[in-house]
């Protein structure tokens, strides 16, 4: 067994270095985000770590080959983070790592800052303490993840043979809940769109104008709210087009999750929960897809009849569903929808990513199972799947033909994308023992032949 | 005649810095709203002009009372401007008066500043060069019209006595279009609230969360598109309740205005005008009540769940219409709305106005239609409806118990309370001209006679 650094505050002091960059891949600058890649690129000056470029922001590379005869393991993350949002909601400085108890608080911690860390202490110590990493390991970090990765795909196909490997580990996700350990048998997939509704030349005074003109967030309100039927379903024709029928078995399995409606209620501070009928509250968040708005934006609070109303909205996709079928169907659906004297425009993302699974028997989840269970002794390992959206899994299937095991150590309540953003400090510990047997486990034994067999 | 200065500069110039005082009442400083009523007061010397405490911003007083035996009016206006709103939309910068050929732009340069500057320059004109002014003056100046003028009525009550006055006349409002002069037959009322939806305890991420709860801005959007039918009119009960129906006589007179909607709508920048069915343009912006969403807020670009969802609306009534009881009929039409797992909101702002009517052949307007027919020699006068709210207006007629004139030389299409607000440099001097005829009217002959015997 590797010793591992007994002072938590060792590592979460290099973790705040790294916190304190604002590697925000929606705005930040250019120097910025190669500040990020540069600090994961020399953390892996163990493996010829490097800052290599892409179309967008720049990509981390780094190898480690020294395991003859061992399977080969790509571990995938990302340094990039999203935007804090409004400032006054958050209770410490986002882009200062806090410790807070049982706790450290910062954007990007959780999302994919301290997941990463934690592979990195892992191979160092390694090497450290054994001269060399049990398997042979390739390192690829994206700075693009929280804007869709568009570029990930060009850069994995042109390096397709340099990155080969035999599984693909990520060191993005999450563990769905903190009270016991979890694996991923999926992720949902992603759309993301703008829409835009515009009137007159500029905003107009809503007494001098008012009565005469189309005010166009009335038009865009009555858009968004025509996205769901009452009982929580979507309206848009084609939307649940491919989805196949929820099999009674699949309910069974997920009626046996021990969950409690009231408690998740509790967690979140809301009288009652909301979805689609029909599905209980795993069902909606593990197998149906989703369509949210995420902001809404027009005038201010003086009385004008704004000129824009725009509104940024996400789909959240699940097997079956095709992601430019879903973006067309939508595209069909805003067209339908006329309105004197106002224009209305939908502007789709790039990146849009399909839904993604891994089977629950796949020797990778075996073995990390084994890996879980050993850390958290007497706990069973849940199989969930992450609401979330990871777009580089169906890449490296299509190019790569390896399935990517989910193996985060952040947990999924821990403010991803929101404000106060943070991750549990324990897991920063039980994270690393649990990679040191992971690795250990698939460079050996029926583990190891099972995926390099596949 | 008066003799004013033959140089628009050097009228332009003292008006520049007023406007560079950015008194916007919403939430400048205590310190900027009373360097602006001060600027006033200093230019009121002639009348002992000062600086007079209210609940809010101060407002300013002064008086010149040598005419015996002439009438007494009471100037109105006031030297709060709107918030600026997005500065990214404005052409120049808002507090700095710029000239740009024949206009002069700045926040609330028409809006009251231009048109309060007007009567100061009139009223110094005719000392210096008469010795003094034709009637007796006094003039009340608030600093809150633009939130309402929440504080006005308890001061004018207070001061009832020193406030008298055979008629008010008001430099705040505006001509109704640049085309010909206008006078004003009525303003429409005013009631403002916000909406407020909101769910989860903080913004939660689209995909570990959606599906499983509410989404205040869904809730948001479908009580939003809920206040307007299809055709435009309001679908709150109560809403229309004590308008009279508008009569084949005024439907006959309105008709009669000159109007192209083709012309209007090419101004605005659309392609299609709308509005309540069965109305005419004109009809709709000067005899039917609205509902606008002035702004709407929620989340930001990132892919969450806001757990707050906000909207600023106001309504432009009617008379007929009790500022109290639309109020009532909103917050009765959205308690009815019920959504699981959202809270929802309404809070009215203070400072409801009914909307104000003064005869078309009062006395006033009779007076001040043959100023305008001297300064706009050839051209008609149109008795027009401001679509604006003047709050001031039903406050003076319950407590004083005379009307308000509107005499300003604003032009409504002068971006009023939007980015970019101008004015036209010809109307200073058209002004100026306008009020000493105004005034000398006043004084004597039939127009003394009808006023003062009201």
């Amino acid at each position: 067994m590797l010793t591992f650094d007994p002072h938590d505050d060792n590592y979460i002091e290099e973790l705040s270095t790294y916190v304190a960059i604002p590697s925000v891949s929606r705005d930040a600058s250019a120097e910025t985000m190669e500040e990020a890649a540069q600090w994961l690129a020399t953390q892996l000056s163990f493996a010829n770590g490097r800052v290599v470029p892409t179309a967008g922001h720049p990509a981390v590379r780094g190898e480690w080959l020294g395991a003859f005869g061992a399977p080969t393991i790509l571990v995938y993350g990302h340094y990039d983070v999203q935007p804090t949002g409004d400032l006054a909601e958050w209770n410490t400085p986002p882009f200062e790592l806090i410790r807070d108890g049982e706790v450290i608080r910062g954007r990007g911690v959780t999302d994919d800052k301290g997941p990463v860390l934690i592979v990195l202490k892992v191979a160092q110590a390694f090497l450290a303490q054994e001269g060399k990493l049990p398997l042979n390991v390739k390192f690829l970090f994206e700075g693009e993840e929280e804007v869709g990765s568009p570029n990930l795909p060009d850069y994995v196909r042109a390096h397709a043979e340099e990155l080969a490997a035999d599984l693909v580990i990520s060191a993005d996700g999450a563990m769905w809940r903190p009270t016991e350990p979890s694996l991923s048998v999926g992720s949902k997939g992603l759309v993301t769109f703008d829409l835009k509704v515009s009137g007159a030349k500029e905003d107009l005074h809503s007494g001098r104008y008012g009565g005469t003109v189309a005010n166009p967030v009335h038009v865009l309100s009555e858009i968004l709210a025509g996205f769901h039927n009452r009982d929580g379903s979507i309206t848009v024709e084609g939307f649940y087009d491919g989805i196949p029928p929820l099999t009674s078995e699949r309910r069974a399995e997920i009626a046996k999750v021990v969950f409690s409606d009231e408690e998740y209620r509790k967690t979140l501070g809301i009288d009652e929960l909301f979805g689609e009928a029909g599905y209980s509250t795993i069902e909606r968040l593990w197998e149906r897809p989703t369509l949210e708005i995420n902001g809404i934006q027009a005038g201010g609070k003086y009385t004008v009849i704004p000129h824009l109303a725009t509104a940024h909205i996400s789909c959240r996709l699940v097997p079956g569903q095709i992601p430019e079928n879903v973006l067309g169907a939508i595209k069909k659906h805003i067209e339908k929808i006329e309105h004197d004297g106002v224009k209305i425009a939908m502007r789709a993302d790039h990146g849009g990513v399909p839904a993604y699974t891994i089977p629950a028997d796949h020797p990778a989840n075996r073995a990390a199972t084994t890996a879980l269970e050993e850390v958290y002794p007497g706990e069973s390992v849940l199989l969930a799947v992450i609401g979330g959206t990871l777009p580089a899994t169906a890449l490296f299937e299509d190019v790569l033909g390896v399935k990517t095991l989910f193996f985060s150590f952040a947990t999924a309540d821990e403010k991803h994308h929101a404000p106060n953003e943070f991750m549990r400090i324990k897991r920063l510990r039980e994270g690393m023992r649990a990679w040191e047997v992971l690795w250990r486990l698939l460079a050996d034994g029926p583990h190891k032949l099972a995926i390099v067999g596949k």
